[in-house]
């Protein structure tokens, strides 16, 4: 998007979707795309394409509320160009990137859009803003990249005070690295890509990789408990984050960076994912590693998802722990077959051998693992990787399809758009279990989104699954799903299915969530996640620290 | 000691000092002890051994109070002979073990004791009797071990209501492993030895070993943050801590045990180092690992305590991180040397080659790193620290001394006791800092205690110190103080000396504690440490949780 304010070094994704303007997913150069989606969903995409209705001039965009008062204020704290009601950047910070909001946006239903976009400079800045609107009464919701999928920054619909949204968007930077420690403090606006190109530059990388990476920030990432496709090696942003800023009702917050600490309740816990509800994250002291002498991520075959399953688990269990843990079931295996450009000659031989050898090539499952470190640990790790691969009767299919994982990554959400476009709907649920439940959690969800589908006369709808993020005791499933909802209604069927998924990880010991935080999305199932007293904790939390419900209410809990 | 009553299975250490009644430091058999302690703090032990001043009979202990109503709820609610209120058991029930407590119960100063000593049975009779103090309006103390060393356990001494210890030590199973998983589900009440037992019989281990080990338990653990000599490879009780079960206020609650979650500022953290202000922890959890095939203790020398600092930093880096990375000062080292039995005739032979080489004796250190895992990654661990300790100008003199700090590990505080009795008191402060900050925390904190001590007029006056737990960021620093009161009243030259300590933690980057909790003893830090917006979230969810200050009131904040 074009503003024509002060923040316009800021960047946004598209207000209609995924990304940035003018990059889209086509299928032109993969062939097995269309046949693949026949089967899949049922979806024809033989025919003309349909336009993308996107044309911002036709939205209703309910006018912007505040003081004038305010209004003086917020320009007085942060300068007149920062503070911004223009109605498509106000659009902008309505919603994140769920399939909820994406149908949303595109049907211009608003029930509620932020009055006003701040976009401050520094952490004084954000404090008093955070001042001013406790002060106002006002409600205040901190948005980063916008990429969250699970309602954490649309305002409540029937908010009838100022809805103010807080872009960190102009607190990029690295401000330093204390080399000696490995800590690195980072702005909270600082998106992936900004970040490790500061880091890199240095030979530091923090090596969280998220799939929203390229449209997220770490301070998003903190708010929400973020993982990403290393955390194997790296940590999830909680073992990251050491240190924090934070700007609360209460003065600023700082928790310095420290290895460990005994004080009790763990405030810096707190702060992860607490989704602005405790304040806004405004810097980060992040855990970084100097960059790894060698970095190879190889791909595998199994047989079946369980024995992919069971040969993730030995893995975790290795000394040399990989960095990458990952398979797919063997419908996800073939949505990414069906992305791939063309096969090669090679595929073709492999998959010939694999069936001489007996297996049925519709149950065959690819997995990813990762290596990394110093040359000779990563051979180690391969060599032992290798060795339980075999054990579980995968194949290793060497460099090749890893490379491609690793450059196409981050694109997958650019499909979604285009289904939309199609009358298709696609979002993710993600969990995670202790092994033992792992397959039940699997098996069962699977069943459970069929059975949703079966319900609601969907024939064909889609699921599929891969395992990633592995633990000592358990590990993330993540499930991508998807149908053609035609001239339907597309929400109550979403709703549905989605539903259908989350409680089945909830009665299957998994977690309403492994990396996407509750927002308003699954807070329906935190009670039964953490126990209603657990919940009733949490609530007491904001309720002390919030009590006048300023701070992004309705989220969590 | 002896209780008459029911609970008489569980183990309490002495009520005037630290372990099982018969077992106390001698140094008959220690040739260099007495002459290390007149050089150390001025003390000769030459003369006639004092007498242990431990009477209980002498002792005047404030009658319980207590209504009849409620004794006879709790009696109901666990069995008659499950509620205990004589002296003795009371005395026990009122400290734990750091030097204050020492020295106030030896001396019968008992501002306030608990009125009754309660051991339940099960989850449900814990839960009830929460709920029936938060009824009555009572206070809740939970008494695992009784290790406690930061002022946790005891009442406040204001307190007008009715007191309740809820010893935990009925408590004591490993109610199930999930081998698949790794996570053993053990009651709260359980102690380290027999944690260990449990596990071992079925090829387990939890790999947490505080020095407290052998009279603390897994729920004290979980409720102090604690930190064992082999986290560096298990984790710190925050990492092996996937599950807990609480009994609160607002009722039982579960968190289930989870690999990771992303459900919110985490209850889990929020329980981790709670020390029974958010509820009594009655299970826990626990993530284990199978025995490992090789464990091996090594013992090298650092001619300084920097160089020895240099190579845990640069071991704690390693691909292949060792299980335990510990590295003593000079005066550690000779006090380390001055408690062995006797000196070896090798070690004299290779205390010359040192010399010979250039090296100060009096500045030399000594360090320990274990080695854990699969024979082939012990051996490649040994080979890279091998690497890494001549780099810096060290020298491995074998698995001898290894092997007595592992067996010795867990005695040091009878050392405590026996010095009390000369008039003599020690006790330990501990902090975690980033790498860069580590050799101004240590530098400054020994010149803060030995200021402390010149102002006090105390010469010479003792403090020593180790690193222990490395982690990528940074480490935890120990360090032990002790010095002769003589006929001085030695609590305020112990407030002068801790406080000193504690002050330059702060100042340096390090934390109030590492793993040792807040209690009463560090509260004055807290706000300094976590900020004063952190205490106010601190406070505010206690508040929130347990409005009527039902729950240990008066410790952490």
């Amino acid at each position: 998007m074009a503003a024509s304010t002060g923040q316009n070094s800021v960047k946004h994704m598209k207000w209609w979707g995924w990304g940035v303007e003018g990059v889209a997913f086509h299928f032109d150069d993969k062939p097995k795309f269309a046949p693949f989606v026949k089967k899949a969903v049922g979806l024809d995409l033989t025919g003309e394409a349909p336009p993308t209705s996107v044309d911002f001039s036709q939205l209703v965009v309910p006018a912007a509320k505040i003081s004038d008062d305010l209004m003086t204020q917020l320009k007085g704290t942060v300068g007149e160009e920062f503070v911004v009601t223009d109605d498509e950047d106000r659009v902008v910070h309505t919603y994140g990137k769920s399939i909820r909001d994406l149908l949303r946006v595109r049907a211009g239903d608003f029930p509620r859009v932020p009055d006003v976009v701040v976009y401050p400079g520094d952490n004084d800045e954000v404090q008093s803003v955070v001042d001013l609107a406790v002060a106002a009464d006002a409600v205040l919701i901190p948005f980063g990249g916008g990429s969250n999928i699970s309602g954490s920054l649309e305002p409540p619909p029937a908010e009838t005070r100022t809805v103010i949204s807080l872009d960190m968007g102009r607190m990029s930077k690295v401000l330093d690295i204390d080399e000696d420690s490995g800590l690195a403090t980072v702005q909270a606006g600082t998106q992936g890509p900004d970040l490790e190109e500061q880091l890199n530059q240095r030979g530091w990388t923090v090596g969280h990789y998220p799939d929203s990476f390229t449209h997220s920030t770490i301070g998003g990432w903190v708010a929400t408990r973020s993982s990403g496709m290393q955390s194997d090696k790296y940590g999830d942003i909680s073992d990251i984050t050491r240190g924090v800023r934070v700007a609360t009702p209460g003065g600023p917050l700082a928790l310095r960076p420290l290895p460990s600490t005994s004080t009790g309740p763990s405030v810096r816990e707190m702060i992860l994912g607490s989704e602005g509800r405790l304040g806004v994250i405004t810097e980060v002291n992040a855990q970084v590693h100097r960059l790894p002498d060698e970095r190879v991520i190889l791909a595998y075959f199994f047989p079946t998802f369980d024995a992919g399953l069971e040969a993730m688990q030995e893995i975790s269990l290795l000394d040399s722990r990989p960095s990458i843990t990952r398979v797919s079931d063997a419908r996800e295996t073939g949505f990414t077959m069906a992305t791939a450009k063309k096969s090669s000659a090679g595929q073709a031989i492999l998959f010939k051998v694999l069936k001489r050898r007996g297996w049925d090539l519709d149950k065959m499952c690819l997995s990813f693992v990762g290596f990394e470190g110093t040359k000779q640990h990563v051979s180690r790790q391969q060599s032992e990787v290798k060795e339980i691969v075999k054990k579980h009767g995968g194949i290793g299919v060497g460099k090749g399809p890893g490379v491609l994982y690793d450059q196409k990554k981050f694109d997958t959400p650019y499909i979604r758009d285009f289904l939309l476009d199609w009358g298709g709907a696609a979002d993710v649920s993600e969990t995670a279990g202790p092994w033992s439940r792992l397959k039940d959690l699997y098996y069962n969800t699977i069943q459970a989104a069929n059975d949703a589908y079966e319900e609601l006369g969907i024939d064909p709808g889609w699921v599929m699954c891969h395992l990633s993020h592995s633990y000592h005791t358990g590990a993330c499933l993540y499930f991508t799903f998807a149908f053609v909802y035609g001239d339907r209604d597309p929400m109550p069927l979403y709703d549905k299915v989605k539903s259908a998924i989350q409680q089945s990880f909830i009665d299957n010991g998994g977690t309403l969530s492994h990396h996407h935080a509750v927002g308003t999305e699954h807070s329906a199932w935190l009670s039964q996640d953490i126990s209603p007293a657990g919940s009733k904790i949490m609530k007491g939390l904001f309720a002390a620290t919030d009590p006048g419900r300023n701070l992004n209410p309705g989220k969590i809990c």
